[in-house]
């Protein structure tokens, strides 16, 4: 979180870097929770984080209860390397949170992996939070000047600590007095010894569905594939405002706040972050992207050979492209896969050589050829640079760089990690500056109705990283980052 | 090694056990040597072998030479998980052979993992493997006659112990001495103080490339993907019985022994193992791919909606398939990419679902449609048999399986893990058993002549998986498997 | 702590349990501050901390301050495991403080670890605590009425939040006005971004020194002993109720609330906790233990033919025995010393051997011999059984026992685990049966007066463990123990 | 080895380095035979070996045989480091053997930790060795130019492959063509699969016992203290040049070839080495060392205050000398017990504390005191010198150092790593130089008659040490050493 002082570190291992060599956008967290009476549900819980890696590498972590007592296990590294048969076994009960992080290298502190579990005049509770409070600075501010103190620099400790304080009767009174208070984007699931408690803001920047499991109970994640892998059916997505409470076989939903008018979806689920096999505003994304590369396809009209995705994210964008335009379909980039906790240095003829390292061209497949290469989003530009480097080095005739979604031009407040205004390449550049920068002969965005129209709805959608008009007051968080300068850290 | 006594066996710490979940044969080793003066070899091999991962997972292992003396380190583990910036920064020198090792469980010794290295009366040596000796039992209890003692079961300590009393003037000699005595496929590559030498066995089973790097000097490498990841020009594959020098920024090509006629050139690197970037029998891997895929289409004439791999290695038999076929190409299934070292037991609940864990089915994109399923490979069935079940719960009207090859009825005794005779479903069960066992409401597979049409030529490939027409004997370890029922293990 | 609810654990790692065989009461924790302008303090407080790993080996843990902002490592483990040269050299700053802690298993949580850090509208601080608050439950509850959530079962953070909250102008204010509702043991080492503050409860129950670096700067450490390691002169006890600001080169010491009257020096120092070269209540700990067994002497007048120790505690009261009572000192013992992280469960066969993997019995010394057996405590009894059937069957013809205080009959609630009164012996037992019990010819304990009398003054001692006589009112700990019949868990 | 080229090196993580800051000689390896049927035997191993953990702390290894088949489970560090419940688990049988090994840091390789485990024409095979072949060399190279490659550069490897070749119809007789040809100290454990095999030089030179389980079967090990650990009865020396076989519950004891004329038993293991609990040559080790005080007593008649021991290992003595001086024993220093993996670095600062990290002084003990300070060798000075500063500065009037043994002038080539001839003190310098340069107020050594008569009997002992008499030819080890100058590494 940019807006909190940042003295407070505790070390990460040094052999627990990781690098940083993506440049695309990065997601801040997938959480889950699932109520599953008579089932193991650390090992469910296990499966179902692993179906939500892909929205948060940096540290997991599964909080469960038996109906007496919490026990919680998390660290840093992917789900796999975190737990292990024998920590597993150690997590017993059939009520069990947990949750993937990301985040940028100067937060990736210990002490801000998640749930976050404490002790409270209710009982203990453990929580998960995906998304950023806007006024986690304020409101922080307002609790150490009544004596708290905090252990992290997380806004979810915050929001654990204001649950500790809250109003109300029951739990759904004190989530709904803090609702009241926060600003922001936040996906909460909260543990406590009997149930479970899972909150979306009014707005619904972030995604979250929940399912009937197919044992007895209930689950909810970030994403309804992650609910498909654990054999969810009656699959529906939590909407904005509500709070839902899984207890026993019972799953209770109610109206916390009323929701924002309009709604606030990130839209760059859609274009990026979701799994494909997940819905998103009640429609699958897998076809949404195709539907963003048919529309691409439409406004570029161009002519070529071969339609190549960058693999993996594009791969939807650039069938759907190639069944408007009627441009075949090929493969370009061989993608290396197996990824590694330590990051070793190239050396400097291998530096030269740029991403090769994960990406090999297949030569035989663009020599001589005009290639539409599809990207999901433009950031910093190094990675698409080099890219088309590789193309036309393996002989490619013509490299034409259709991107499916218009210019990020603004920072993103509500969880997301975009980068600054200085980092951000399309607040400092022409399109025709990008398009020479990274050495394509041309260089198309999709437009915003374009995009708009192949999410299926005009309005209802947060696009402030595209239009810069953010859904809510972000002039604390937006005035601070611009004097520090300093990465958003945040998602708990 | 299928014929050699088990019973020397030092542990694996049991938390490095790994899921065996694949169905598909495993490829047994890649193989790195490279000669770069004024370089820093270390950590050239490290990125070489990152690319030569996918031959295998099991283990992975580095020596080099400044010129003076060897040195070497070794682990089980991916490469990634094996080095790290410390002990690559130990590993001093321009010389350098790197090994990445897949072997089946029973053989996951530590004392087994390559390169090897040993003193012998012409010097220090190192050597690392891919493929198998058919002959190794025989060579190895004629040394034991001999007074000398293993302590690994690897036919590669047998050929490192057989060059350590080798006849000959020099490196070539020692290493075409043993050539003659060596029946089974093998491609080296031999670390002295001064040199790298590099060997392919004169039947080609296995391959072997040679490239200039950027800077000065050459390298080997199993697949000319690592060579392309190192920056190499100039590629070339190794023939069938040459033994290559790299020393200094000399490369020296010599016939060891003459080649077979005909050659046996595994058609499955083809079809399954190779890096779709590489280039095998000198064309690249991708295109054959598709050809395979377009001639399987040519051969079955079905009618359907659409298109769909097996991810990720049937993508380009798919591409060319709906090329040919002029049905759709789509994605139909998502794969959970995140590798971990540690293999959690699913939950009863969850081990009903099946194959879900690793693959999810996008409903939306098969439900209603007539499905043509590309695999390239139906070894024991399990997995098929879980990916239809799946695109029929997603609403997949119809599903036909085309296999990219002959079906597999022989075991492979060249250092492919196929499985044993009473392992291979082809070998026991009609194609309509199959089929119903798959639950598929068809089920084709390509045939012999179209795969060696789509690869290029109609001889000099070994078929023997298919056809049993194995191209040396293999009379001892095919007794041998037979009645000892265990698994080959071998490529070291 | 006994009174806090126990249902908040993060789980260690299986491979870190510790196993419990030392029947010795345990002291828990040992605490460091280090103000040393210009050095690696972090490098100085890793030396420190080993000097003080006998006051607790579970966990350790540093943070230090470069002036600007704070920094923190802390782990499960000895000192030598926890921290290595990288870890070390992230800890950048010249202020520094350390923490070791014992804790019961129960409690062996990783959210108990020490120091602990927050940040506080005063500013980043973190803390290290050895004793324990009678009233921290009170305490604890108070504050969660008003709102606040805890993340550990610690007394520490009860402390640490307390300070969050406090009133005063300045730091030496914050702490006074916690003074005042702090009731129990307690040596405290705080760390601002620019000093260290050192705090002793005004019964003086633990020790806590100070003095001044061989460089400049000062130090403050629960023993002298670490802090002659440091090469500090000048050194100088901390008086209870006293608080010291180390700033740059200054130290300013302050009476923070009265002493209270008579003190309460925790005796056990003297017999068992302290090293034997640190200094307590202005006397040597070595000198004492030897006045401790030339006492015992005089009050037992044994004729004997050895005194033998049981190492390693009890060889300087065991030369005081030998000394004053002219019976030749002599090795009955040797100890095995070389201490693993795992426990291995000895076979039957081994167990029936008794302590014998620890001690082995120096037959030649024993055989024959009446044999007068040094020990420092009796607590359960298992231990002190086994070494007098170790020297039986050595041969030994008389065993005669001497404890060097008076029989432990209450428990601790002032920081040290001696156990319930359910296991504590000397509670449930005569001197008789104790000595049927443990298979001794006879057996002694030292006389209270005889205790007091080589500690050198009457009064100013806590005694309760032997009396009962605790010198606060430790009411609500007592009861909840007696009702819950859990162990103390504190020190932080 | 010192004659084994150096070129073969697999890298120990850096992680595990150790530091060398002790000045004592170092024994070379324990070894460690059990066959215990229808007992775990790898938990007893694991016990036997952790009571023989003093004679090496850098490596530790266990292999077993269940009659069927041979397992192992080695690694660097302690005993309790590497073996752990899971490891131990994994190795069945009732026949296992072990080995903790100590060498110079030059050679801490992992290829050369201990067992060596090989497949042989005669099955199986596993060994541990305690000692150095001074003929290994060339041993070695005759291997080499039969064909043989060797992959460590340890003297075991080679016998290991002497044994795999040798002559004669059972083991008895492999084992006896071998020591025909051995010259040099050793004491191995061999394990197959059905025996264990111990053997120990016809010199003598170091120790080895059996003794009979407390259950079914028998051990051999280095010491007898670790045989009493394991609660063994009826324990006696393994003579010169005899081989025992332990199968089943039958012990076989054999002359394997003659014992030498005079034996050459280490007297060093008298002075240092051994476990005080230990019996050498019919005698305890405590008792002689005891008896090594009391001569020097009578040597030096000196007149001081207090005789105080270097701690642990001139205990015995010091207790010996107080004895015959009748000068009281009293201790002088503190020494900090907790091991750890990693060295720190002490910071400048400290570095001028000398040795105060590992030992403190009570300076109430010394104030003023003329000290009599007992050590047990003195082979390079820097610790002593240290020490003698330390009781200095503790206010010590006088400090007279007595060393229990005549100077060391002459390095072992029997195993143990005394240091070279330049880094050996009293072969470089006076003893006035000596004293002046530890700044002892007199020095004074032990005299071979003196030593001679403490231990027993006048010869019968290997004295090379003090004298230079070699009991075999050691020209090619001495010549060696003095060209290349480089450390002894060998015990395996």
């Amino acid at each position: 979180m940019n807006f909190i002082q940042n003295d407070l570190v505790t070390k990460l291992q040094t052999n627990e870097r990781y690098p940083l060599t993506d440049e695309h956008p990065h997601e801040e967290c997938g959480i889950l929770g699932i109520c599953a009476p008579g089932e193991d549900v650390s090992r469910l819980a296990y499966f179902g984080l692993y179906a939500l890696q892909h929205r948060g590498q940096e540290a997991a972590g599964i909080a469960v209860s038996d109906g007496q007592k919490l026990d919680m296990y998390k660290d840093v590294g992917l789900v796999s390397r975190v737990f292990n048969p024998s920590n597993l076994a150690d997590l017993n009960g059939f009520l069990g949170i947990g949750h993937v992080r990301y985040s940028t290298f100067g937060s990736s502190m210990i002490s801000n992996v998640q749930p976050f579990m404490i002790d409270t005049r209710f009982g203990t509770i453990a929580l998960g939070h995906n998304g950023n409070l806007v006024n986690a600075g304020k409101l922080r501010r307002e609790l150490m000047e009544n004596g708290i103190g905090f252990s992290s620099t997380s806004d979810t400790e915050v929001m654990t600590m204001m649950l500790a304080g809250a109003d109300g009767e029951d739990w759904f009174e004190h989530i709904r007095s803090c609702m009241r208070k926060w600003q922001g984007a936040y996906c909460l699931v909260i543990l406590t010894r009997e149930s479970i408690y899972a909150v979306r803001d009014p707005w619904g920047f972030r995604p979250l569905s929940t399912g009937k499991l197919p044992g007895k109970g209930h689950a909810v994640a970030s994403e309804s594939g992650a609910l498909r892998t654990l054999g969810c059916t009656a699959i529906r997505e939590v909407q904005p405002g509500e709070i839902l409470r899984l207890s026993g076989e019972d799953l209770t939903i109610r109206q916390g706040i009323p929701p924002a008018e309009p709604a606030a979806l990130c839209i760059f689920e859609n274009v990026y972050f979701s799994r494909p096999d997940s819905n998103w505003d009640g429609m699958n994304v897998h076809q949404i992207r195709q539907r963003l590369g048919e529309q691409l396809a439409r406004e570029t009209r161009l002519t070529a050979d071969e339609v190549i995705p960058v693999p993996d994210s594009s791969i939807p964008a650039a069938i759907g492209y190639a069944r408007a335009s009627g441009i075949p379909y090929n493969d370009g980039f061989i993608k290396n896969r197996y990824i590694g906790r330590t990051f070793i240095e190239p050396t400097d003829s291998l530096r030269k050589l740029g991403v090769a390292l994960k990406f090999n061209v297949i030569n035989e497949n663009v020599e001589g050829k005009r290639i539409i290469l599809i990207d999901d989003s433009l950031v910093r530009g190094n990675t698409t640079g080099a890219l088309v480097g590789l193309l036309k080095e393996g002989g490619a005739r013509e490299v034409h760089v259709c991107i499916t979604c218009p210019p990020i031009r603004h920072p993103c407040f509500m969880g997301v990690d975009m980068g600054t205004y200085e980092e951000l390449l399309a607040h400092n550049m022409s399109e025709e500056q990008i398009r020479d920068m990274i050495g394509a002969d041309s260089l198309y965005y999709l437009s915003l109705d374009g995009l708009l129209k192949a999410a299926g709805r005009p309005t209802g959608y947060c696009t402030a990283c595209y239009t810069g008009n953010y859904p809510i007051d972000i002039n604390g968080a937006l005035s601070k980052t611009r004097f520090e300068g300093s990465r958003v850290s945040n998602c708990g």
